[in-house]
């Protein structure tokens, strides 16, 4: 492999992203160094502060068959083939994402990272720096300085830098101060708490092994993913404070007598939950929306750095992996022009990081409310049968999102527009009719 | 004066606000330290790198009446009673912004500042201390450390902080890195550059006193406020990048060719304008929006901290005073319960910054683009019409913004309603019935 050691990137960030664009970067013959904060995961086994596992589909398993990497991760994964709901009263009502055979898929985010940073290990031109802290960046030098772990600062100095480091990331932090960069960082009034669904005998899975589970209630829920040891990763979101809320759970008690009410199927299933529910943090969720992403041909932001999301659209790692794709793509068409190469980067991905994150936000009140709504679920049902019935004109909203590469924006454009020919469908109440093609001809334009 | 020793009270930031505040803190006998990033303006002349000229209107002249300011400021202000709009070619139209009498402040920042301070000196019970920059705020104590002159750094503790330290805040910051703190930080694509109309022969005034001059151009204008030595400060308004903008100004030469085909009646009265455009800098203009603007009962935000706004309404400082007023009351109200006055303050606040910094961008589209549009036109003078007819029950938006002390919520909200109202007339073509009250009083509804 020819190395073109005369351009030398940091990677600051080694978590999902960090250490997919380092390999990316360094199939292209780039000198990359790939800074983490955190230990090195091959020897320690640490909690990222992130959740356990993720949903892996279409956009994610595209950047990942870029390395090579896809099969072997579908391999260790569970795939979901559709959104389980719980009633109170323990009625379950199963429906599909998308059409047969379509699934998201469950990963371990800490095996994911793992086996990202040993195939970038494998590299020549990839140096790895653990437990080094980005305490600042200087844009002008694309040098990055560092805080390593015997207490010593450090300096690294590259042609460019390339920020994957998060949503609290410090080379956005360093841009923040400059002049004319928009910034928002917007927390949601829900924050969340993970707990966990042991495997029954033989490491069996104690509900439906293939579909993400959800108990909808309203203004909060639970959610389950399962793992391939059979147990389920459950989290529980619901508003910090207010009537159903964490500021009401501070006794054994109340958090007791709160799930048997609420989620009576789950609480038998969770033996551990009023130990997990006292030693497990409740976390926050943050949209973080910017932009400029890229500090003319020196610095871009990839990733959470760019674009933090909630988690509803199960999108966050998807939508960053697609960064690392483009920008991939921007340096395969515009070769040394690195100024060109950023903003045609960002240029791309800012209308589709906006309209992910916009989708992630509404899609807590599809999960945590819709879900339980006669209505929704009625126009549900229908646009499923149109996506099976029509599967060349009509895509839903979700499956363009979670299974087509087309992009978020477009998705959701589409959606609204979707929902206004299901609308007309019910209110024209012809429902029976969505079989017959020349009804339906008549309603196309509005989707167009 | 009777001090209350025992309650110290650190003001952080010495601008208009942080003096105002300091002077109300004083007088309920608190022991006040303000800090002040900038040199001690009584002895040294600095730019403070803001807007020369500011208009007081009626709610920070509310704000200095408490302290018994208003009307030594007024002697040296000169009151605008209305916009008068320049054409292209030189033609000139008024309109007045309220009834007879009522006017907006030409007032000078430092002038005003200047005076605050000196006020604030009188205070046995205010220590100053000026370039003292501060680095770093620990909320659990109110403790907050200072970078001095001499290099030397200092921590003060005192029993609660409020932060007046302006758009860019150090105490913003510090709870920018808290948990759940929503902020954002945005750029208009509009940007500024300060130039001046000299005074004519014996200090007189080349343009129209008593108004606000606005050169409104579509996507840029230009403003002129008038000084009491005779001149005016002009503010150029125009986008950073594209058609008509910064950008494309860059020689003497294209400057010149842009003012004499622009504001070909103003260019004449600008003899320093090539000099002072290259001088003067080109500066951004940010909104900044945040929540919670208190942390507990140790730290509150005031002013442009809390909300800077962009200057298209003259509301900025009005805002900010405000703000002081109603802490002011807060304490007056809640006594000793801190926890509790800074909430009340917060709660009473944050929708009314939101209303005004919304108000503030309308603003510029407004006095840039609409001025000079008929329809606009023709319904500003309905609206003028209607204040003057039924004062007691029609109220414009600016007159409610500017001229009255409600909520700036209030005003944006019927501002939308009178515009209905104007509409409806308008498309009625029912203008000449304005003056009959049988005909308005089927129509009062809609702003009700």
């Amino acid at each position: 492999m020819f190395v073109r050691m005369s351009e030398t990137i940091s990677v600051i960030g080694g978590g999902l992203s960090g250490s997919l664009l380092s390999i990316y970067l360094a199939k292209r013959g780039f000198q990359v160094n790939l800074f983490e904060r955190r230990p090195d995961m091959r020897t320690n086994r640490i909690y990222a502060g992130k959740s356990i596992n993720l949903a892996l589909s279409t956009r994610g398993l595209r950047a990942l068959e870029r390395i090579g990497l896809d099969k072997e991760i579908l391999e260790d994964a569970i795939p979901m083939y559709g959104r389980m709901m719980h009633s109170r009263t323990g009625e379950l009502n199963y429906h599909p994402y998308g059409k047969e055979g379509q699934a998201i898929n469950s990963v371990s985010r800490g095996r994911l990272n793992l086996k990202l940073i040993e195939l970038a290990s494998a590299y020549p031109n990839i140096s790895m720096h653990f437990n080094a802290r980005c305490t600042d960046v200087d844009l002008n030098k694309a040098a990055a300085t560092f805080e390593l772990e015997d207490g010593s600062v450090k300096t690294f100095e590259a042609n460019r830098i390339m920020g994957t480091d998060g949503a609290f990331a410090a080379t956005r932090g360093r841009l923040q101060i400059t002049d004319r960069f928009n910034y928002s960082q917007q927390y949601l009034h829900v924050g969340y708490k993970e707990l966990a669904i042991p495997a029954g005998e033989n490491g069996s899975f104690l509900m439906e092994k293939n579909a993400l589970h959800i108990w909808p209630r309203g203004s909060f829920m639970m959610i389950a993913l399962p793992n391939p040891a059979g147990d389920f990763t459950c989290t529980l979101f619901m508003p910090f404070e207010g009537e159903n809320s964490f500021d009401k759970l501070k006794t054994r008690e109340e958090v007791s007598r709160f799930f048997e009410e609420q989620f009576p199927d789950a609480v038998s299933m969770m033996p551990g939950l009023l130990d997990d529910f006292f030693a497990n943090p409740t976390s926050s969720l943050v949209t973080v929306r910017c932009y400029p992403w890229v500090r003319e041909d020196k610095l871009a932001l990839l990733g959470d750095a760019a674009h933090a999301v909630v988690p509803f659209y199960g999108q966050g790692m998807n939508c960053s992996f697609e960064d690392c794709v483009v920008m991939d793509d921007c340096i395969e068409k515009y070769g040394d022009d690195w100024a060109r190469i950023f903003d045609e980067y960002q240029k791309e991905r800012k209308p589709n990081a906006d309209a992910i994150s916009e989708l992630a936000i509404q899609n807590y009140y599809e999960m945590a409310d819709k879900v339980g709504d006669a209505h929704f679920l009625h126009k549900k049902h229908i646009e499923h049968e149109l996506t099976e019935l029509y599967p060349d004109i009509f895509k839903s909203q979700y499956e363009l999102t979670t299974f087509s590469l087309s992009p978020y924006k477009y998705a959701l454009d589409q959606g609204k527009k979707n929902d206004a020919l299901l609308e007309r469908i019910i209110a024209e109440k012809a429902e029976s009719k969505i079989t017959d093609p020349a009804y339906m001809a008549g309603l196309w334009h509005l989707i167009q």
